[in-house]
């Protein structure tokens, strides 16, 4: 298994034939994996605003957010919290993010699968991971191009628990932070830069409930255009 | 301060007006600076073997590996022990590699200026960073791209010695890693992917010695070409 630490090194790593898990826990992928937990029917992950606008005739709930913010217009922005209850239950969604959105794009044309990750549904994840046997590459999406702390550390999480082999230094790197900062992964996720901005923004519910581990136990996957949850994990 | 991972990723990085430290430890940074601490006058740093080739004819010593390896018809290849003594002081040489170089290109349009960093003279960068108080960008060459762990870990102990303001989330981890592992950094560093591939070379001599902390006390960087020892680091 490998770390991708960012979209733009995607092209340094070989993608064919393996499980592409896109990981952007602050907020796209834990949005996602929460929207899908309450009853979404599908998520239609589109790169551009114009795109996204355009589905809502189509019947699309629209979320959008640009640099952490909900984009003008648009029915939701990307808190996962929106999602609660039956709020949007049986409905589909276009949604567009910063970073998310370009690290499933980028990864569409070469992985064998891709899956949705969060800390949300960590533990289902890894089941399904362990079952399939597949090599898995860990697509963070980060911020802006860079490494960013929070898919680093799920990255981390992730490979503790798949314990697939690697020649991988990120992993070897990111296995070792999250076995040493696991005890209090909140305190020390919260030094990390993207969520102080978030925090500026007064979304510290959100920050928390992105980081809460095991909520669903959901595997999360891409289904030609959309995003499913899978219906019968141990059979896939 | 930050720390850009890998020479893929240098676009994503504002490196305008920055102090750029590069740093390869298996071995580019690591043979430069043991070359200049043992008499060798100045380093040209090239990206081709062939203009590598063409510098023997005005006195250059050739050095020159690619993937781990020394080129055919090249005086040296990229092993800092063939420095050792005086058996090239006095001489100038171009060196050639496979990350290391790619790294200070890329650097050398932005930066305001590039020094060479290596476990051999971390302490003496880190005063010499403290002295100049400019911000601080460390470029790890990475491998084929990729995140590699002894570059990132040297970033991690340059930074804990630093002690500047970062919003980087590589810093966070990296420092946090370096803390982590520093009591017995050779063995978890002897588990990189790229250690293991020299010691499939049985040079396992010249990755004891990349790791060697503070051998020597020199601040080395870029000077127009060339690459040298700076005469004067507290009066620079």
């Amino acid at each position: 298994m490998e770390i991708c630490f960012s979209p733009e090194l995607v092209h340094v790593h070989d993608l064919q034939g393996k499980t592409v898990v896109v990981v952007d826990i602050f907020r796209a992928t834990s949005t996602m994996v929460t929207a899908l937990a309450n009853g979404v029917e599908g998520i239609r992950p589109v790169e551009d605003l114009e795109q996204c606008r355009r589905l809502a005739g189509s019947g699309y709930v629209t979320a959008g957010e640009r640099n952490g913010k909900k984009e003008e217009g648009f029915e939701l922005g990307n808190s996962p919290l929106s999602y609660l209850g039956d709020a949007y239950k049986g409905r589909k969604v276009a949604m567009t993010t910063t970073n998310g959105t370009v690290a499933i794009e980028r990864s569409k044309k070469q992985a064998a699968e891709i899956l949705i990750g969060a800390f949300l549904n960590l533990q289902a994840t890894a089941d399904y991971l362990r079952g399939k046997q597949r090599p898995v590459l860990i697509l963070c999406a980060g911020w802006k191009g860079k490494f960013n702390l929070e898919d680093s550390l799920y990255a981390g999480a992730l490979a503790s628990l798949l314990h697939f082999p690697y020649d991988c230094d990120g992993t070897l790197a990111m296995e070792s932070l999250y076995r040493q900062v696991s005890g209090d992964m909140g305190g020390f996720l919260k030094k990390a830069s993207h969520a102080k901005r978030l925090q500026n923004q007064n979304i510290e519910a959100d920050i928390d409930f992105c980081l809460s581990l095991d909520k669903y136990p959901l595997v999360v996957r891409l289904d030609g255009d959309e995003i499913v949850a899978e219906k019968n994990p141990h059979l896939a």
